[in-house]
């Protein structure tokens, strides 16, 4: 299938090694020997062989972009942003589906299999132990929209979710909301646990605020929604921080069933500020997450992790947002 | 890094390659050899190089998924069970980005050097010239959700989007609606085309029934409302056949804007159900791609394609049906 390096080099009358060396990052070719080698594999439609090449450089420029929940539409921005941004540095995303799964080996495994130079986990209910399975088989690995922790066994990038639990509380209260509440997502989700412990420590500083928590079973409109028709059977919170926008807009629909009014009668704030949250129908007060920076940083980190493997892990976390809508009422 | 062949043919006793062999699909070994190399594949944590193996078999398992409209709800689905799918048969999905691309040169010549085992481009709007440049550089190619045609360069494998549109302009016309229109997509998209030329042949058989087309600029929520409040400057259609679900829901949006109610002042049909066509504040009633289907016969014609070269072009289409949800008015 196709042209070799041997035709290649006869044609441009140098060793097949200058043929090579042409073809690979960093090599010594000299400038008239790359002119002819150019000009030969131009004519006779040569493309070299990434695999084959990588056996000699150690790197496939392979990055595997693995992600659990592809229902969630913040997807839908992310792998448009990884896959133009690793295009752009001449990186190539394998993608790694692990929705349903519980143990990481097979993928582990697979990428190791590959030979991958670097492994992003784009995902914020992996659990860290998977990110860490990566590391532990010797992939450079970076975990975006992963959790924040003072000493991370790999390197992380992505929001300080606990700070934004305590600007969806800080919010609700400066719009004078007195019984605010937390609708989650799942409870085993570290993104859930952090966005409620600021939450409510936020909170904690205005006694006069009284604070429920509870916990949709994952992050679907359709448990948003469930969650909140199991709320309605007693008295609503004035407003709730819902863990993401496709619980927002679950509870939005379950509040609009039941005859009730967003904001006049109940307050809701997401997170993510996902592409539908703009609809006009919708119109999602939320707090926004970064996702471009947190992409160009997942993957400047993936690269510099694949050439320096010793690099000690880090964490980059960015602000985020509030992007004021229609569904919490106007400030005082 | 890691363990080589070399090691574990030592371990197990035997031959590098017994070891080479029994890590290679279809070659040919003894129970007894593959037990003990496998034994000592295990002890070692061996995994053989899926890279340097391709060397020999002619197969990296890798699938080149071509895409280019990240913005688009229904390619969540997509995504989701084209991994899965693929990883279920132990290929892998190598991911391309063509939003923007005028051009495939540069994407066939990145396939060609990873050497994919064949082509999967996913996509409405790309043209057909793309995955036929795909197929000229002798990579075998399925385009999903591509254009239907006679006579076929390479595999197709979608829906009848001719049939859709007298599907939508039957159920206009069952609804007793008489003056319909066509929202459609881009111009210059096949999709676009064949939905209308199936709108508008439809309803020839109907005189009573007056009918009118415009084009929105792209498959995108702000395109379809921008193209409704347009068409609000006048005297609008009873009812619109719109190009796909996000036209639908932006016109949707214009209309609610405009204080009409849908589907008492104008009715609305969309054409994917992504999956918030479902969502109650939406509820659009739209015409149902079957996606899964899809998927599974491109993920089998590409193996079927990769494994027979020379295999004839085949185009297999899918049928429809309406999604009834609340934004028609009912049946008479």
């Amino acid at each position: 299938m196709g042209v070799t390096l041997k035709e290649v080099a006869e044609r441009a009358g140098v060793s097949r090694s200058a043929v090579s060396r042409t073809f690979t990052d960093g090599a010594s070719v000299s400038a008239k020997t790359r002119a002819k080698v150019e000009k030969a594999a131009s004519e006779l439609g040569y493309a070299p062989n990434a695999l084959a090449s990588s056996l000699t450089t150690g790197r496939t420029k392979l990055i595997g972009l693995i992600a659990n929940n592809f229902h969630n539409p913040l997807i839908l921005e992310v792998f448009d942003l990884f896959t133009r941004g690793l295009q752009d540095r001449g990186l190539r995303p394998l993608l790694v589906n692990l929705s349903d799964a519980t143990d990481p080996a097979a993928s582990v495994r697979m990428l190791r299999q590959y030979s991958v130079d670097g492994v992003i986990v784009a995902s914020s209910t992996l659990p860290p132990s998977f990110a860490e399975a990566f590391k532990a088989a010797g992939l450079p690995v970076v975990h975006a929209f992963g959790r924040y922790s003072t000493a991370p066994d790999v390197h992380v990038v992505g929001i300080d979710n606990v700070a934004c639990g305590r600007m969806a509380a800080k919010t609700l209260v400066d719009r004078g909301y007195r019984q605010v509440a937390f609708l989650g997502g799942p409870r085993t989700a570290t993104s859930t646990q952090d966005r409620m412990a600021g939450f409510v420590a936020e909170l904690a500083a205005h006694p006069q605020v009284s604070a429920s928590t509870s916990f949709a079973t994952e992050y679907t409109f359709d448990a948003g929604r469930a969650e909140m028709q199991r709320l309605l059977q007693h008295t609503p919170a004035e407003a709730y921080f819902c863990g993401d926008d496709l619980l927002a807009v679950g509870a939005l629909s379950a509040l609009q069933e039941a005859g009730l009014s967003v904001p006049g009668d109940v307050g809701l704030i997401g997170l993510n500020d996902m592409e539908m949250a703009r609809w006009q129908m919708i119109g999602l007060t939320t707090i926004r997450q970064p996702v471009a920076q947190i992409i160009d940083a997942a993957i400047e980190l993936v690269v510099e992790a694949s050439e320096t493997p010793d690099r000690r892990p880090e964490t980059r976390l960015f602000p985020c947002h509030v992007v004021e809508r229609q569904t919490l009422r106007a400030l005082p």
